[in-house]
């Protein structure tokens, strides 16, 4: 096991009505409040109103930033510092996905570096000093952006989509009410059940030999989303379904399966790259990427890891290479039976532009852990997933 | 799932020498500190001397309390308050196992309490309002106590053993170097397995149906202790054996495996009043009262879980009641092979005492959430123990 901080610090209220508790947390750091969301649909699942009545009741100020958008982008970030500083803010709130979540936590930051938001994602974590406190309403499961310190944004201009880092940045509380969730589609479901799952994959797929217990705890994991992915997709409001990937999305990228062993996300870096060309969505084209990166990547020295995953993941018997080949189609069809498609093609990519893509996701170097993969990697992948 | 809110605050700062931020943590808190300890193992290991160093250096008051006690008694706790009222200590630091942990947290709590601490355990956590901050270097993994908001203190007036639960007494910093359990005896060590996993099990059986991956969670830690647990005894030094032991330990019983589910205790309720009147080492008792207690509260109604047990941790095959009843041998077996006794009689229990403790274990009610147990069920156990 490598050695590690464990800080997880965020308080999470799960379950129905937990926002009753809104008030008493927001009134720990402060009176005044910028309130972040989306296109309106927190409006339709009474949230909305729901924020305003327990916030005037307490006396506590609100300004809006809405429009917050999937893939959240840079200016939505620009706007919401102007008015924390316009303002006076003292707690970010944000009502909604992982995209405005991101979008909440990059203008917590944002507030207290003195240059242009985007540095951040440029220069990188370490000018980050400072964060105004985050309050999350989490109306969709995968993202786990509601307990961690990260944050993805997409800046059209150039192309890029990148992340931040911080423990700053995890939010002071999360709101988590499975019910919230029963209206998400069933495409954006389905997403969400792979977006986690991918998280789960990213630190399991990892060179650190010695990670008996996070292994097992990131195959529970697995067995969860397996469980419950399609329960959901079918059945919108199973509470039990709903309950299980909201906490299990929580729990997946919080750090309890990372800390003591080094992780890949070469998957996710690729998918970045995607999305930020095309506005996919994210989960959707982790789909048809993962796959095609573990065919990629599995190898002699990489089978034995792929075994326990056919064994512990699947339930799958035997350690033939044949085993290790069927972990991999069990995961596609696994995708593929919540509705999602296999191919970039089917994305709307175009094949000339794949170099372009695999240049950007290389931008810093190689990327990937378990397997190092170089621009030409990536281009190869690319190809076969097209 | 049931409602629940998390919040684990405690940082655990994870591996070798990480003694070296110890400064840095408790400056966060104040300047003075109350220094708490057992028998003097901590002098063998170096950390009595490291901690005089760092704290030397970095002007950090130090007042000691020594010579806790495993099944630490409210004597100490009385004289570790009136240390911390007489010098105006800032933290309690505690250095050693789950028994010199717990004395701490007690003294922290007691510090803000007007009346006598045992009173505490007597009329419940609602008369903990504020606790001194605390800190923890263990040195034994099993009572998870570096990470959760427990304690376990005797009375042997009264032979009482009795627990404290509340969130304020999480610690507030944990440094967890394996390497400082080395010189822990084989049956200490043999002993901090058991607790390890008889925690996960009292939050196993549970009577709440829907807790899918928390039963995963748990079954994950149940399979690292029976991997690593006959390798740390046998090989004392094995880094890797210590470390995941170390981490199983705490993330048993930090609320990882109980958010969300009804848990249920009993066995500990009927050890606690076993080890308040004979001195037994926690985790020993444990082993000899847990398959019994397993034996006993099998029947049509659990047995569905005892069969999830069966094949999930110990790769039982089949439906039968047979495989259920294997599952209870294959514990007895497991806890057999680590050295541990098998009946209270090989601890030294009285016969002609059962009643009394049975009695005590009682003393509140019927104990035990997945099966209510009453005196007269605690009093089977025993004598089937016996």
């Amino acid at each position: 096991m490598n050695d590690f901080t464990y800080a997880i610090s965020t308080k999470i209220l799960f379950g129905r009505n937990t926002i009753q508790q809104l008030a008493e947390e927001i009134e720990k750091y402060g009176r005044t409040v910028l309130f972040v969301y989306g296109q309106g649909s927190i409006k339709k699942l009474g949230i909305y109103e729901a924020v305003h009545s327990i916030l005037e009741k307490s006396d506590i100020d609100c300004v809006e930033l809405s429009g917050v958008q999937p893939n959240p982008r840079i200016e939505s970030v620009r706007a919401g510092i102007q008015l924390c500083k316009d303002h006076a803010v003292d707690l970010v709130l944000a009502a909604g996905g992982g995209s405005t979540i991101d979008c909440a936590k990059t203008i917590a930051a944002g507030m207290y570096y003195d240059g242009d938001p985007w540095d951040l994602f440029l220069q990188g974590d370490n000018l980050i000093r400072d964060v105004l406190p985050i309050g999350t309403i989490l109306t969709a499961a995968g993202t786990g952006s509601e307990m961690n310190g990260n944050a993805v944004i997409t800046n059209l201009q150039t192309m890029q989509k990148f992340a931040i880092h911080h423990d700053l940045l995890r939010p002071k509380f999360s709101i988590l009410d499975p019910t919230y969730t029963y209206t998400v589609p069933k495409e954006h479901t389905a997403a969400g059940v792979v977006d986690i799952i991918s998280h789960i994959l990213e630190q399991y797929f990892s060179p650190t030999k010695d990670s008996y217990l996070q292994d097992r705890l990131a195959e529970s994991m697995l067995k969860t989303c397996i469980n419950y992915g399609p329960i959901a997709v079918q059945n919108p409001t199973d509470y039990e379904a709903r309950a299980q990937l909201m906490w299990t999305s929580s729990l997946a990228l919080n750090g309890l399966l990372s800390y003591g062993k080094t992780t890949d996300w070469a998957t996710h870096g690729i998918e970045h790259a995607i999305s930020a060309a095309y506005d996919v969505t994210h989960g959707v084209g982790l789909a048809v990427l993962t796959p095609v990166w573990m065919a990629y990547v599995l190898d002699e020295r990489t089978r034995g890891r792929f075994l326990e995953y056919a064994h512990n993941a699947w339930n799958l018997v035997g350690d033939s290479d044949a085993v290790a080949q069927q972990s991999i189609l069990e995961t596609r069809q696994f995708f593929s039976t919540l509705g999602m498609p296999t191919t970039l093609h089917e994305l709307g990519v175009q094949q000339q532009r794949l170099q372009e893509m695999a240049c950007i996701a290389t931008t810093f170097g190689p990327i990937g852990r378990f397997k190092k993969l170089t621009t030409n990697d990536v281009l190869a992948i690319l190809k076969n997933a097209y």
